[in-house]
C-alpha cells in the first residue's frame, strides 16, 4: 500500500520518516509541491493522499485521484474551506482532517505572551542592549491576582483555564457552549459583555464564525477596563483591527499579544527585504509599540502539533485504507 | 507616632503614601540615602526605623538610633547578612524583616524564561526585526509533555511546580525538606542527581546555603541530558558560572534562563554608556547567544512584590510601637 503526501514543508519530513519506520510495510512518497491540476498525476499508482494547504482543491484534480483508483484523502490540519463537500461525494472520497493537534501548544504562547507583557519584556530588553541593568521605573504585574478573562473554552481555552487558575489568576470565562467541568468551578459568566468589564486580562479562543467577524470591535474595546491587556492566538477577524489601533492610542488597552491579524496573509509566512518593506498599514501602525507583541501565526509551531498533524493524517488515512474507523473522520454529508 | 524610612526607592514611593493614608495618625518620612553614620541623624525625633539596603548596617548608626529611643527596626526584604545580631542584642532592638513578598513574582518569571527559550524568542525576534515572518526552520517546544526538575521547592519553588504541572509537566523534584502537600503528588525524587539525569527543564529555588556554593558544578552539567534547559532565578552562587558556559559551548545546556548571575553586583542596577562596557567576562561569555536569556534580577520586581514589601515592613513596625505580635519576627538570638 502507498500513501502519497503533498505540501510537506521541511520540518515535516522528520515525522514522515519515523512514521515510515514504524510501518514498513507502507510506502510514502512525497512532494513540497501543493496539490492541483499540475501536481495531480504524482499520486498515480498511490491508494491514499494526505495535504495540507491554504489553496481551494480543484475537482479536476480530484477528478484525477479517482482515475487513480484513490478515494481516501486525509488532511493534516482542521481547515477544511478549499472543499467542496459536493465534489467529493459525486467522486466518492472518504475525508479526515485533525481538529486538534496541540492545544497546549496555543495555549502556553497565550500565557508566555500574557507575561511578555505583564513584565514588559519589550523594554527591557531595549534597556539591556543599551546598557542599563537598572530596574526602575520597568515594574512588572503578576497575572497572580488578576481577573483573566477567557471567550472560548473549547480545547485551547480550558487549558490557558487551567493554567492561569494554577497561576492565581480569578478566571471569568464565557462560551455559547460551557463545558461542565469548566461550570462546576464557577468561572463562567452570562455574557462577552460581563468579561470584558471584569478582565485586566482578556483572551479569544473562539473559532470564527461569519457572525462573529469583528466580535471585538470599537463598542467592545469601549466596556474593557483602562490599560487591560488583550491577547488573540485565534483568529485576526475576530477583532477590528482599526479599533484595536485606537485603543491602544487612547491607552485604554494597555498591551496587545497578537498571533494573528486581519492582514497576516499579505505578511506572516513571507520574507521581506527589510521589515520596512511591509506595506500593511494596521501592521506599520502595531509594530514599534513598545506594548505590543506580534509573532507571526507561531501559536501552534510546536514539534509535538506537527509530529501530531503528520501522525494523526498517516494514521487515519492508513485506518480508511484498511477499512477501518479513522478517529477524525469528516462528515461530507454536510452543505 | 513616627516612622522613619531609609534607602526608598522612586517606585515604592506610592505605596508609602498608600499606607500613610491607611494610618492617618501615624507619621512618616522617608529618605532615598541608606542608612549609615552620616543619616543615623535623620531618625531623631522617630519611633521606628524601616531599612533596605545590601550594605552593612554599622554598630555606631544603629547606636545613634538607640540615643534617640528607637527600638524598633523592621526592613523591607529578606536578607539579614547586614546585621551583627550581637549589636542588636547589645542594643536591645527588636528586628522584623519580609521572608516572603510575592513567590508568585518569582515563579511566573520562571516559566516566562521558560517559555521564551523553549518557543526560541530571541531567534523569533530577529527574524521578526529582519522582516522574515516565515516559521521555518525556528520551530519550539512546549512544557506540556517534558519532564520539569525542581532543586528546592519552598515558597517559590512549590509555585512553579504548581505552574508546570497545569501545564502538562512531569514534574519531578528535590528538597532537603520535602512539603508534604507535594510529597502526596509523588513529585520528589532520592537525590538532586535523580533531578539533574531524569529533567528536560532544571530550575533552581533553594537559597545560597555556604555548603551549596556551586551546587551546580562541571560534574553536575555531565549528568544532566543533552540540551537541557537550564533556568537559575535564585541565586547566582548556586552556579559554576564558568562550567554553565562550557556546557552552553558543548550543547549539553541547550538553553539556559539567568536571572542571577555569580557576579551580577558588578553589572546589574548599573548604567554603562554602552552594553560593549561591561567588562565581566562571565557575563561578555554569556550574552550574544541566541539561547541564553539573562534578566538584571528582576524576577521579583512586581507592583505586588514591591507593595507587599512596603506594607509588611511598615505593618510590622507599626506592630512592634504598638507591642502586638509582628507577623515576621526575627530572633536575633541565634548566632
Ligand atoms: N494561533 C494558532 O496557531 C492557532 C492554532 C490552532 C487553533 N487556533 C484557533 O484557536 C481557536 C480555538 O480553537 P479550539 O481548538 O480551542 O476550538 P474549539 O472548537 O475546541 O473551541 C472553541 C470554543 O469556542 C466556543 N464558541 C464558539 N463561538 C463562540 C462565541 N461567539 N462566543 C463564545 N464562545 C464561542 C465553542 O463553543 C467552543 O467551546 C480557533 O479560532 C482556532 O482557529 C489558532
Ligand atoms: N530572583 C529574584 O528576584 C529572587 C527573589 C526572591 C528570592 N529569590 C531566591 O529564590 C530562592 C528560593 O526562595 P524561597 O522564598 O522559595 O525560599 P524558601 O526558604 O521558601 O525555600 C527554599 C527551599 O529550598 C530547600 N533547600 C535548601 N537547601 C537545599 C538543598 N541543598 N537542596 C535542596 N533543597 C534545599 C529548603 O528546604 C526550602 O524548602 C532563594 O535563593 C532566594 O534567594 C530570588
Amino acid at each position: 500500500m502507498k500513501i502519497y503526501l503533498y505540501g510537506v514543508r521541511e520540518d515535516e519530513k522528520g515525522y514522515i520518516k519515523e512514521w515510515e519506520k514504524e510501518h514498513k510495510d507502507i510506502d510514502i512518497d512525497f512532494t513540497h509541491k501543493i496539490f492541483d491540476n499540475k501536481t495531480a498525476d504524482l499520486a498515480e499508482g498511490s491508494d491514499g493522499v494526505v495535504l495540507l494547504q491554504t489553496q481551494a482543491y480543484p475537482k479536476t484534480a480530484l477528478k484525477k485521484l479517482q482515475d487513480f483508483g484513490i478515494s481516501k484523502i486525509s488532511v493534516r490540519n482542521v481547515g477544511l474551506d478549499g472543499f467542496d463537500f459536493k465534489d467529493l461525494r459525486d467522486l466518492g472520497f472518504s475525508l479526515t482532517n485533525v481538529p486538534v493537534y496541540s492545544p497546549n501548544a496555543i495555549a502556553e504562547h497565550t500565557i508566555g505572551l500574557t507575561l511578555r507583557l505583564l513584565r514588559r519584556v519589550p523594554e527591557f530588553d531595549q534597556k539591556f542592549a543599551d546598557g542599563d541593568f537598572r530596574w526602575f521605573p520597568t515594574i512588572g504585574e503578576e497575572i497572580n491576582g488578576k481577573t483573566v478573562g477567557i471567550i472560548g473554552t473549547g480545547h485551547i481555552g480550558s487549558v490557558v483555564a487551567r493554567i492561569m487558575m494554577a497561576m492565581g489568576a480569578n478566571v471569568v470565562a464565557y462560551d455559547i457552549k460551557p463545558n461542565p467541568y469548566l461550570e462546576n468551578l464557577g468561572i463562567y459568566v452570562d455574557s462577552i459583555e460581563d468579561v470584558l468589564k471584569q478582565s485586566d486580562i482578556i483572551t479569544l479562543h473562539t473559532p470564527l464564525a461569519k457572525k462573529d467577524l469583528h466580535m471585538i470591535d470599537k463598542l467592545a474595546f469601549s466596556k474593557m477596563k483602562d490599560g487591560v491587556i488583550f491577547i488573540n492566538a485565534a483568529r485576526g477577524g475576530l477583532v477590528d483591527t482599526d479599533a484595536l489601533i485606537a485603543a491602544l492610542d487612547s491607552g485604554k488597552v494597555g498591551g496587545a499579544g497578537l498571533d494573528v491579524l486581519e492582514s497576516e496573509n499579505d505578511v506572516f509566512q513571507k520574507k521581506f527585504d527589510t521589515i520596512n518593506d511591509v506595506k500593511d498599514p494596521q501592521f506599520k501602525a502595531l509594530i514599534n509599540r513598545k506594548n505590543v507583541i506580534i509573532t507571526p501565526h507561531t501559536a501552534f509551531y510546536t514539534t509535538t502539533a506537527v509530529h501530531n498533524m503528520v501522525f494523526d493524517s498517516l494514521n487515519d488515512n492508513l485506518k480508511m485504507l484498511q477499512s477501518k474507523a479513522p478517529k477524525y473522520p469528516v462528515d461530507i454529508n454536510v452543505e
